[in-house]
């Protein structure tokens, strides 16, 4: 039986367990990225794990999400990560470099090989071939010191691209296409493998766009094959040696399905407030729009914002829409300013930002209130512009550059009068990719530190103890439905910062729910979390389950658990134990819960079912669904003093 | 008797009071500018005047301080500043055009014209002869419908300039020279005039750092006069029409006289953190520096910036070194992109900024800890730069370029072998000034707002009333010496986006002495401040007299005023009552405050000693310090509600 190409890459890299769909594996990883938000407790990790130096081929530290550096304790965690990149040999992008996705793509991804990024438009990688996963700092930290990272094998789903793109429709619009098709649940536990005769008519840097934004199908990833139109790209970055063909095999079997005819794909919009709120741009033309943001890691490459620069060439952008055009790496600002179009965009009434990300998270640009907002960016969730009652559309540079000279959304092919000679810039790739990055990027063996260097705001990482046989304490906190990660630890600024800072970040640990929580569990000897379903939806911030294992809580008591969440309460020891809707009624806050049996055997010798026993008075059976590998996880701590103790003994065998 | 340029400016535009030094006079004002975190409030109090239009010949609004607009607040408030610019007839500026300072320099300002500006730095416009005054957002209000600006007439310094300028030394040396020698408190009351042969050895935007950096010494304003050079730089500009030959008179009689040979002058160096602690930049060459920035309304126009990217052209700043250039205006952005330069400082290794007053005023690259910053600015006031504990450099673009190459502080004359083919750059200017005005400044005739867009943020500004004939109430609150407006209103970022709500801003009324005052003045009926000597030291800011009056307070009564806080509550309606050490010993907190004597007629019959009655029990005298124009204020509830009589009574008989 035929391979597909994610198949090929796992089987390529496959070190525990076996291929099937659903199953666990592990494989071996060859590059990591991690960014300023995530990489400061990636590094304090690392650092936990007792090595000299990373790993793997290629570790790279970037400082792209608070470049605008507005408190101290954000310039902190960039010194401290250039210090963190330098001991350990990683390479560091300064603070104005742009965007991880960006910046790595330019400058090594590369086909065939396995990613791991803590952040989640990882997939970006896969326009090239690449097999990029996005996870969390403390897998990104396991993987620099050499060890697998396990996954679900994915269901592989056969995007089958025909035809070609008409003109003014993008790269943009088939992702924003499969969006509107199949929504944002669509790619959970999938992979998006794209191939058919579409393939070749798109561009390398068009397919990273396509790639990027199956992030927000839910997709464990998206790749393409690579070809011809990939080695070209290789060419002009100067990498021609990293180019390698990959394809998936004639006869290889998908899980599913998908057809899609380029050709039919008319210029689309995602409308407040979802990713795959999408309609044609014609169906929303006319709105009134008071900024227009060019950028991100979807399309804030050089070929993304040429278009605009000629569209914008010799015009001006209507007088009540502020333009803000952030590219997404100082090499695609140089290459813009080198070929004069820098000047152009700032003549039509561009502000023409530092390489960011910028107002994509929310950090600057923030939309003033009832106003509306076109972006080319991949997410327009509710709050994520950084004020709560958004409008924000996503569309492609071409729809955003129109709509900024019109002043409202516009479908290109429909231009009114005073627009009417604009032609469609179509797509066009330099020669050459070249620029900023020999200064801007210190790889390792241009270090300028070889100690790390910690500001007052950044504290050591926690490592909890191996599991013991008696485990009890309070009920510390009794929880309603639908707790989510946002309750347990706040993705606010006034959070944020302290997210190199463990102790601090940990008093805010659910103090949405109950502001006197993290003083109660800091003074109790340990003690449990009691919830109802659905505990821990949301965002995979493993911070909600650093900081409770910080305050002391041995594990947490619901009905039903958010899978990413529970997995993170596995990765750093608590036991997430699944209780009956009378057992929850029973308990209250408060209460003494203690468990029968020894834990630490019971849990190692792969028991799943357990039994609490609460105030001396009475009894109830939890269950545990853990597998053998989880289960060795909770009994050593976690994730991180397990593989820790790993290293430790396969360097006394060394 | 000869006139100085500052008499005869004086003159030319005198409406009220005689010429005489020390004495207040009322004159005309030609030209208003403000920024987004003074405008908002100016705006507030245009509306309260109830006028059609700005009664200037030119009203300026600009947005710089808070380009990257980090909350939907700061961003509602630069919607409302257009909306305002628009309704009332000001230009605006919009986010991204630039440093208010540099593109009024560009477009506006001109010699022999009055300038009042809701910021320190205003007096920049001295350097093309224009008499440039910084103030608060009251009197650039009042100043926009009409009504005269009062000033006491300063005592004008000649500084006469010798010789000129050697290799590496530039204008900003020689303002770091005036600062050597003469400390930041040497200019109160003062003009700085500028004359003698050296002047013409300086252009027109050399002068103009000179005359922005004079601010620094506590001057009123700096000046000088006009001639080819200016005309020349006119002519550049553009605006050949806006030249005017202005020269003090040969015979003019100067208050003081103070020398300064050019050639004399070396490469200078504020250390931290004062910026009168100027050194010789040798006497700390060899200090490792983390950071250096280029820009500001000091050192960031196209001439400020050229000297750095010639430097850097072809060589990269230290690995260690982060180099932010931030242009002071969008015209120099876009020039410099024109020229090839942007291209080639990015390559260099630098950050290339939208323009913004940004780091200048701590909003955004604040240093690390520990870390030692190099900047072209003009203050490194401890805390300034958005960390307490800083350790910030201010110095000319040519020795932070140096330094930002050598990743440490270096004299240009003591360049290191690496560095020994570095020639100096020299002095140029472009042949012609372009770009970006045309699109960015949207002009009174371009408007598109006739209507005021308040976000839910933005409060009206409350007015009060008349002063009546019973004042009593409690004394509030009972403070030490040397309460600074820093106490009164802080101006930190939790507290300034509330610069345009009154009502909210109130609640951080003396909050850092005492949490509960704002609400019990509330809930008070009006109410006494008491406080010992110099009590409101510190900035400008009037919100310290505007939040107060809000809450209803009657007046303060303190042993004695800050200068410029005494004048603040005169305009806000609020009673400076001076008391003795015994009186003030007597009063607690809480006591009961009563003005004997009928309060409205007793300010307006001019009566410097009237009588409190404490708790129905004893009495004591207070000194009210005013002049005639200061009762009338006092009595009509303040400023603004006499302002606005006054435009009414005129608009009646008109």
């Amino acid at each position: 039986m035929g391979q597909t190409l994610t198949e090929k890459i796992i089987a390529d890299h496959l070190v525990d367990g076996e291929i099937e769909t659903g199953a666990e594996v592990g494989i071996d990883v060859d590059q990591v990225i991690a960014h300023d938000l995530t990489g400061t407790m990636a590094w304090l990790q690392f650092e936990a794990l007792g090595l000299d130096e990373v790993q793997v081929e290629v570790a790279g530290q970037h400082c792209d999400h608070q470049t605008y550096q507005p408190d101290y304790k954000v310039s902190d965690d960039h010194r401290f990560l250039r210090s963190a990149a330098g001991k350990y040999g990683a390479y560091f992008a300064r603070p104005g470099t742009g965007i991880l996705h960006q910046v790595h793509k330019e400058n090594f991804t590369a086909p065939g090989k396995t990613l791991l990024g803590a952040d989640s438009h990882t997939p970006t990688a896969g326009g090239l071939g690449c097999l990029g996963i996005g996870t969390g700092g403390l897998d990104v930290a396991t993987a620099m010191g050499g060890a697998p990272f396990y996954l679900d094998v994915p269901e592989v789903v056969n995007v089958r691209l025909e035809g070609e793109l008409s003109e003014w429709t993008t790269a943009k619009d088939v992702i924003l296409e499969m969006l509107r098709r199949f929504s944002v649940k669509a790619g959970v536990g999938k992979v998006f493998e794209y191939t058919g005769p579409g393939v070749e008519s798109l561009s390398a840097p068009e397919r990273t766009t396509i790639a990027n934004m199956g992030t927000e199908l839910g997709a464990t990833t998206s790749i393409f094959p690579t070809d011809e139109r990939t080695k070209e790209f290789f060419e002009r970055l100067g990498r021609p040696g990293d180019y390698v063909e990959l394809q998936p095999d004639d006869d290889a079997e998908y899980d599913d399905e998908i057809v899609i005819d380029l050709s039919e794909i008319e210029p689309l919009i995602a409308c407040p407030s979802m990713p795959d709120n999408v309609v044609p741009v014609r169906e929303v033309a006319g709105t009134s729009v008071d900024q227009v943001l060019v950028g991100s890691c979807t399309n804030g490459a050089y070929e993304d914002i040429l278009p605009v620069a000629k569209m914008l060439d010799g015009r001006e952008v209507a007088k009540h829409t502020e333009t803000i055009i952030a590219p997404a790496s100082k090499q695609a600002s140089e290459m813009l300013a080198r070929d004069g179009y820098t000047a152009e965009l700032m003549a039509a009434g561009v502000n023409v930002s530092e390489a960011t990300c910028g107002a994509c998270i929310g950090a600057g640009h923030v939309p003033a209130s009832d106003s509306v907002s076109v972006r080319t960016f991949n997410r327009n969730f509710e709050g994520r512009s950084g004020m709560e009652e958004d409008a924000v559309y996503l569309c492609s540079p071409e729809v955003a550059a129109a709509t900024a000279l019109a002043g409202e959304i516009v479908d290109p092919r429909d231009l009114p009068d005073d627009l009417a000679d604009l032609e469609a810039p179509g797509f066009e790739m330099p020669e050459r990719y070249i620029g900023a990055s020999e200064s801007d990027l210190i790889m390792p063996d241009e270090a300028v530190d070889d100690e790390l260097v910690k500001g007052p705001n950044i504290d050591e990482v926690p490592l909890k103890e191996p599991m013991g046989a008696d485990l009890d304490g309070p009920a510390l906190l009794k929880m309603p439905d639908n707790i989510t990660t946002d309750h347990i630890i706040p993705a606010t600024q006034e959070v944020s910062v302290y997210r190199s800072n463990v102790p601090k970040l940990s008093e805010f640990t659910l103090k949405r729910v109950d502001e006197t929580f993290a003083q109660r569990a800091m003074e109790s000897d340990g003690g449990f979390l009691v919830a109802g379903e659905n505990y821990g939806q949301g965002s995979s911030r493993e911070h909600a389950a650093l900081c409770p294992m910080y305050l002391g809580i041995h594990g947490v008591l619901a009905q039903s658990f958010a899978r990413i969440h529970k997995s993170n309460l596995i990765n750093f020891g608590l036991l997430p134990l699944v209780i009956d809707e009378e057992t929850s009624d029973r308990i209250d806050q408060g209460d003494d819960v203690e468990l029968v049996e020894d834990a630490a055997a019971a849990v190692a010798d792969g028991k799943e079912t357990l039994t609490i026993r609460v105030n001396d008075d009475w009894e109830a059976t939890v269950r545990l669904e853990a597998n053998e590998r989880q289960r060795e996880l909770l009994t050593s701590g976690g994730k991180l003093p397990h593989t820790r103790e790993q290293f430790a003994q396969a360097t006394e065998e060394a």
